[in-house]
């Protein structure tokens, strides 16, 4: 087995929509769906861009895609000839980890048509396909090339007053409808054999017609290279669209391909897990870095991923706490400055995060639980939409997920403990802890008539139980926000004399340090050793039941499980790791007993229907030296997007795509779980806990190459 | 119009079951439904009795229902006779308010039948009726007589072992599933013609045939007198049972509807509200006050009245805050005894409602929201069938409509306020006060950073808003229970010295004392002159919209417009009066102005879709002089069970039943509203503003002869 491809053989439409996930390639900037050449919007062909959204009307804010410059489709003697119209006798779709490239192969009999993709990872605005037509005799060739404009959007259409440009570049410019930003796509061919060419424009886009007469046996090779610029990116993307297509074909396919292969290279210097004894967990640990590597934003400097990557517009490309618990661990550890990156778009959005706090009557800040440009707020009342009278549902993820603060606060004090850098903290991650802090503090009650400090009316990270009091995870979260603010004065005392107080000062923060030193200690949850934790009030007299059982009260297979009306609300089934993601957050806390007694009893009440789960589940089995336990969810959770699983419904909402999340857990169950690494201000441990499907393990880590085997571990 | 009775001419078949309400009979210890004598199950023939109470399985505990001793069906030549089965020339039902009978003429053509029944005002054990039945031509007559035991029960069975006496009275005995209580009904018939007699037994009961040969024109009457006794009553019920009937029997029925009559002829000395000016309405009071009067349970000392009376078992046969608000104000106004008796019921209940706490981790008194016998809480977490699904919907009545308890402490405070009594607080009113203060200290949370004490997480009057925080109503009330118990030291130090610092001692409630006197003003809404209170914190985010356009949004009649999916739920629609209600409670609160402010805010946004709803929109009408507005309110109220209105339906579960909360509205609209009676320790004034369709109102109060008029109001 090739550890470092996947490849399909054979088509099958069912397949459409998950090989477009499966088959995805990018560049941090833009994503495009594993479609072929000739697709389009039936197709779910989409050009997704990072960072830049738009809302139509009062539907969802969602990510905008752009025009598709990279559309070729091939007439044979004036016959489309397209994948799933014209039958097939072979066809195959490869995509490659090491170097991020997207292959297809189809004989269609009369016509073979080959081509690579990628998405460079040297020049992030461009695309580049070369596509090889092979005829089996002579006939009149037409390739239909161009910029497509007619859009797979969600809750689109996004961009509107399309005009084109026709020349030796074919451009499309458009605006955005909600902010009038510039969107604009270009595209360049390269052809080396005789034709006869046109342009043309119409509502779909604007296009170049490439005629030769072809001659069996023959490879008629087309360059196709396409730039994409926004208004977000600087002044008249349109002139800088054409002018990166009129460079890149200057420098040739070869050339640019050579670039994007070195800098995918370097990527992989430092990330790659070498994991040895079982090729399949092999090639899913590889196929979940090279996701990562495709979306992570290494062209800006403060930018985060969205939970579906760069796969559409599912998730309205939000934001979620997922970027901080799940994607910063693997880029905190291999990649520092792309871990400041996706913290430093919570440091620009603390705007938003204050307004949102303001908005529900709190103080601090209140980070969006799904996160837009600018930190919007994209989640709405209502995300979720009833099978049975096609209503939308209020939902809570909005206003009573308040862990997503806590979670933002506990990202910046990892970065400083992994890296032992406190520069993030003076470019305004100590303000965003105090903030944090401040919006806890005015979130929370007390009882009258006790001293007990609550947290009420909240959402934990299981979202099947809506408006719980005292959920465990979220109070630890709060209280562990709390007590930074004190820790942050004690770090930046030596590495920043003064600034503390200037902060303290400037945001009139003296009442709350006063209250927050009383109110940490008497929020946090009282831990007995050995004890399970109770995940919120009451949640112990709930129904005690199995997923199982809840999923056959199913009368729709598409039904949520959660809010008020859910199969799974008033029973003790969980979505996934809640408690026990509290425990693998703060190991030190915990006891290794506790650990498996909670596993225990939560692991078999969790349906695990969020690729955030299993990770959980498996980090804390290693903790108490199971390794055999995590194996199970280990492979589930590296092979989500090569197997295309996941949940694909909440209730009538589609919300396929790839799962960054879980890629990062399966890099954070090898390397943090079964190495058990630990890097303390860049000071390395290991406690390896290789499960007996792995042979060893190497990678890097503080500059060193590591191995870890059964027989423990060197570093050189 | 007669309007001290209601008839209705013909046969309607789809009329059975709110027949059964309009024109039921009975004397507070026992209701018996507006049915045929011929009637049974099928018809939802029943006798309801109060304060017995029986538990099915799981399903809901409801009161039982005795077995039926008025029973008599005849058949002409071995042909069954029966309004229904039998096609009728004419056929009239009455129930005359004044005297509480209950009257049926049918003409079949070959027979009519005629039927006069009561439940005995001076007997609370004796039903009696007596049949007139004569024949167009000569036949053969059987009359089969006798104590029907296939009940209707919506979660029964609840009568188990049933055992069979005949002789000259015939004994049904039988215990209930749960707690095994006695239950016996008898019969004994008076017949003054030529028949032969035989009695049986079988799975339905125990019966007497009477045949007779039937001659044309006479006309053959037959007495039927039934006893119903159980084991809450005394020992040997069986016995007593046949005894009652033996009495009855030789005492003749004339005498005993003379016996039946004078007492309605006493009930009526102190609550008739004599309306001069609109018919419909005085008829429609009338009514009312005849509802109040046969459900009221003047046979004992501590009982209060379920919400749908003795109308059957919808509701559960529980008692609500109905009781303390629409039902008490009236007895407290006109028969300060019965008034009483509804208040003790709550002292001798406390027990439950001090464990209700507990449950819930409260300290104090929690009442139940649907009170049962021994105040065992009735209410379940599952009070709607979701339509859609068939799937019980968990409401929040049971665990957060907590301003029960403020009701329940306001009545007692009420009681004295209007009679100067003091009695009720020595016989263990004012410990009440104190546990349900007790209860609001330990259910109310401070915000930590800020002075404000909350009520989170409760449902206020209007249950389409669940789980929503600070509920002005519920705070309100929470307040005044709160300020009560200095109020009530300052009372009793007078009447009874030392008794408060027993209770306190008793109670160990010092550091209670000292608590509530700082968080009672905290936990007050603040209200502005002029402006309108916001049902609870976010209400006025939400969609406004009407009612009707709430409505438009069904898709089955019968969903429930609240919970979190509910039609209404999100919007300011409500279903009946919430903050009105507040204002009507506290009339010294709110300037006239504030108060029509609010009612032209609120009115439009409900539902009214409580009876409970009219009433206090036709108070606070009049409150600011506009009597007018409250007309509408009051017709409706008023005649909601002559017509056979409110509504029938929550979910997929039958609430439909006789409205006594209206019942007890109208009074109060009448003689608190229009007439602006109020009663200060026995001592009147009146405020009158009567509407232009009332030409005078007469009752009597504090032992005056009270008349309003347009002109002013005169006592004697």
């Amino acid at each position: 087995m090739d550890v470092w491809s996947y490849t399909l053989e054979g088509y099958n439409a069912e397949d459409t929509v998950i090989n477009g996930n499966r088959f995805l390639i990018g560049n941090g900037y833009m994503g495009y769906r594993g479609t072929m050449d000739e697709w389009g919007r039936a197709e779910l062909a989409a050009v997704n861009l990072a960072g830049l959204y738009d809302q139509n009307g009062d539907k969802w804010r969602e990510p905008v895609n752009a025009p598709n410059g990279l559309f070729a489709k091939l007439f044979l003697d004036g016959k489309p000839v397209s994948l799933g119209e014209t039958p097939a006798l072979r066809h195959s779709q490869t995509v490659r980890f090491r170097d991020g490239l997207h292959c297809r192969d189809t004989d269609f009999g009369a016509v073979r048509i080959q081509s690579v993709r990628f998405a460079s990872m040297a020049e992030p605005h461009l695309l580049a396909s070369r596509l090889t037509l092979t005829f089996q005799k002579s006939g009149r060739a037409e390739l239909l090339c161009g910029v497509v404009t007619e859009l797979w959007d969600i809750n689109g259409p996004h961009l509107f007053d399309f005009a084109y440009r026709r020349g030796p570049v074919l451009l499309a410019e458009a605006r955005t409808g909600e902010l009038s930003v510039p969107v604009a796509a270009a595209q360049a061919t390269v052809c080396d054999f005789p034709r006869g060419e046109e342009t043309e424009e119409n509502e779909n886009g604007v296009f170049r017609r490439i005629r030769f007469d072809a001659e069996p046996g023959t490879a008629y090779t087309v360059t196709l290279l396409s730039a994409v610029c926004t208004g977000l990116d600087g002044p008249e993307p349109g002139e800088r669209a054409v002018f990166l297509c009129e460079t890149a074909r200057a420098e040739g396919f070869e050339s640019l391909l050579a670039a994007h292969r070195a800098k995918w290279e370097t990527l992989w210097q430092n990330s790659c897990v070498e994991l040895r004894g079982c090729d399949e967990a092999a090639r899913a640990l590889n196929a979940s870095l090279y996701h990562l590597h495709s979306i992570a934003p290494r062209h800006a400097g403060s930018l985060s991923i969205p939970a579906r990557g760069l796969s559409g517009q599912t998730y309205k490309g939000a934001v979620f706490w997922d970027s901080e618990m799940f994607l910063f661990p693997v880029f905190a550890h291999t990649e520092p400055e792309l871990a400041k990156s996706l913290l430093r778009y919570r440091i620009d959005t603390l705007p938003g995060a204050l307004k949102k706090a303001a908005e529900y009557g709190f103080r601090g800040a209140f980070y969006p639980w799904e996160s837009q440009e600018g930190g919007a707020e994209g989640c709405t009342d209502y995300n979720v939409t009833d099978v049975f009278t096609h209503r939308p549902i209020r939902t809570y993820f909005r206003d009573r997920q308040i862990h997503i603060s806590g979670d933002v606060a506990y990202a910046f004090w990892r970065y400083y403990e992994i890296t032992g850098d406190t520069s993030l903290f003076l470019e305004g991650g100590a303000e965003v802890i105090l903030q944090c802090a401040r919006f806890y503090l005015s979130r929370a009650h007390s009882r009258v008539d006790t001293d007990k400090v609550e947290l009420l009316d909240v959402i934990g990270p299981d979202e099947y139980h809506e408006r719980v009091n005292n959920n465990a995870f979220t109070n630890m979260m709060a209280a562990h926000c709390l007590s930074r603010v004190p820790a942050l004065t004690e770090v930046l005392a030596g590495a920043a004399p003064g600034y503390m107080d200037g902060l303290i000062e400037k945001l009139d923060y003296q009442d709350d340090l006063r209250l927050l030193r009383g109110v940490a200690p008497k929020l946090c949850p009282v831990f007995a050793e050995g004890e399970v934790v109770e995940q919120f009030d009451g949640y112990f007299a709930l129904e005690d039941c199995t997923p199982d059982t809840v999923r056959s009260r199913l009368l729709d297979e598409r039904e949520y499980w959660g809010t008020n009306h859910g199969v799974a609300a008033h029973t003790q089934v969980i979505k996934q790791a809640d408690v026990i993601a509290m425990m693998a957050l703060f190991p030190s806390l915990f006891s290794a007993g506790t650990v498996e007694r909670n596993w225990r009893f939560y692991e078999p009440r969790t349906e695990h229907g969020s690729s955030l789960s299993s990770c959980m589940y498996a980090l804390t089995a290693c903790r108490f030296g199971r390794s055999d336990l995590a194996w199970e969810h280990f492979l589930k959770t590296a092979s989500i997007d090569l197997e295309g699983g996941g949940k694909h419904w909440a209730g009538e909402i589609y919300i396929g795509g790839t799962h960054p999340a879980a890629n990062g857990g399966a890099w954070m169950i090898a390397v943090l779980g079964f190495a058990g690494l630990s890097l303390q201000a860049g000071e390395l441990t290991l406690t390896p806990r290789l499960p007996p499907q792995i042979r060893s393990l190497r990678f890097t880590a503080a500059g060193k190459q590591i191995t870890v085997t059964h027989d423990g571990w060197t570093a050189g």
